[in-house]
């Protein structure tokens, strides 16, 4: 059996359908009383609106991208509905990455890679964070060397707090998060020695990093060439396309919209009288996201092209 | 309804119990062949394991710590279990610590604060990774004020790998983890001036501070001594019961161990027989764990007392 490594098949599936990461962060307040109330439970719900958007969204999206946090909040039911959510975008042939910002030591990182790169909670990708250190990523990129497991580590987030331990200057030189950045470089070295991957493809581990400050993400970029990135702060947060297409240079990535998606609905023109009404149906603020899954590739395709002339 | 400080619980349960946190991160490895053979499924003989061990050591337990990565590990089934030792943690009146070590951002972490401080995983304390910024921990600190739940930050975790990050000299001077416990300190003068608390009571927000080296712990409990602790690295990881002792003086804390109760079994004397036969059972297993929690705590109370007349 040959090994796909997850990673360059998200790259690959960006190349194809467009950077944009659909994130599936749905809580239930995101849908409509009157869509709401048509299912048994607000887990139902929301698993009736994830499936329609990636449904809808396939041609749109290079990958989806499943908050954990979202899910667990809906308590077990939830759980399964996290569950059924990553096997829908799965049994439609789309990468998956589940945003877990896992991070902890010896066994119990151990216990955190089974439990997301198999069983019921099954993903291609994950995110993790490095803060109890670099051992802890051990167990993931284990993985990643024997199954092609995707991991994504926090370098520099797209949040004002980024600044109270990431952004803090080291006396020995440098940034907190270059220090993570280094230590995912040096991953990317032991790949390519241990001929995992070939010079050119897209390493195992990835780096989150905001679309937030154009600086930071010109900095980023150039320094970690070869490294594909997990773009957040895109739309919703209040991030902008120019310094996503920034990010997008090089070894590229792909880049996260949550609410800009699932919540375009409240701000489709097309939908006024029957959002006011109290009228809508799944297929309408489906269609909604759609057309925000559009426009929002454009827009990004644009801004990596127009920073790629620069 | 008047609110309980669950910190101010767990510290007054440590006093009248003793220091030990008995950790459940109950892998189903750790039972022997012959007892998880009894059970439909290996989460199911967890469960039963759980309880058990929660009847048995209950008057050498100052708390429950419930490591959820394991019962992640064990998918949909597992995350069942881990609500019912939740439960059953709590119908036994025992305070519970869920161990979580989440870190995000804006409603993200307003999610996972739903997630464990409300509905099907309702905990009474949570641990979390401050990383990405002191904002993420808002939404905790919001229950904390409104309902008393309460919170472990990671400080000084335990593990090799906390050189990486958490140990960085800063080029202003200071590690980034006297960042963290600055961070702390400060939320417990606000609980103060806001009346939440009076001086003397536990702050909501304790540290997590590993008893693996001695100036370490020497500092942080001479510089943070109105926080309560959560202090791994005792017994299976090596942790010596001396620093525990030092950790354990001015507002004290409470000391996890985990493997040293949960396997106890297997260094027992008493068992050898029916170990190397085959034939242990649940209740023989259980007795281990109890003879453990009563050795563990008897130790920690001693380091204490001679690190107080020092």
């Amino acid at each position: 059996m040959s090994v796909i490594n997850q990673m360059e098949r998200l790259a690959d599936s960006c190349r194809t359908y467009g950077p944009l990461c659909v994130g599936l962060d749905t809580d239930p307040s995101y849908l409509p009383p009157e869509v709401l109330e048509k299912y048994e439970s607000p887990s139902g719900a929301v698993l009736a609106y994830n499936r329609a958007l990636v449904e809808a969204t396939a041609s749109h999206a290079g990958c989806y991208k499943v908050q954990i946090a979202y899910y667990e909040a809906m308590g077990l039911p939830g759980l399964k509905v996290y569950k059924e959510t990553l096997d829908f975008i799965k049994s439609k042939g789309k990468p998956v990455i589940s945003d877990i910002k896992r991070g902890d030591i010896a066994d119990t990182a151990k216990a955190y890679a089974k439990a997301h790169f198999c069983g019921d909670f099954e993903t291609d990708i994950i995110t993790l964070n490095p803060y109890m250190g670099f051992e802890t990523l051990n167990p993931f990129v284990e993985e990643a060397e024997k199954r092609g497991k995707g991991i994504f580590v926090l370098l520099r987030t797209s949040n004002p707090g980024m600044i109270d331990i990431e952004k803090q200057e080291l006396k020995a030189g440098g940034l907190v998060l270059d220090r993570v950045g280094s230590e995912i470089e040096r991953l990317r070295e032991t790949f390519l020695s241990k001929q995992i991957i070939k010079s050119g493809d897209a390493s195992p581990v990835g780096a989150v990093v905001g679309c937030t400050e154009e600086s930071d993400a010109f900095d980023l970029r150039n320094k970690y060439p070869g490294i594909f990135f997990l773009i957040p702060g895109y739309g919703a947060q209040g991030g902008a396309a120019r310094i996503a297409g920034t990010l997008l240079q090089n070894a590229g990535g792909t880049v996260n919209s949550s609410r800009g998606i699932l919540l375009a609905w409240k701000k489709d023109p097309a939908l006024t009288e029957k959002r006011e009404a109290g009228g809508l149906t799944l297929e309408q603020i489906t269609e909604s996201a759609y057309k925000a899954a559009e426009a929002s590739t454009k827009e990004l395709l644009e801004a990596k092209a127009l920073c790629s002339k620069a």
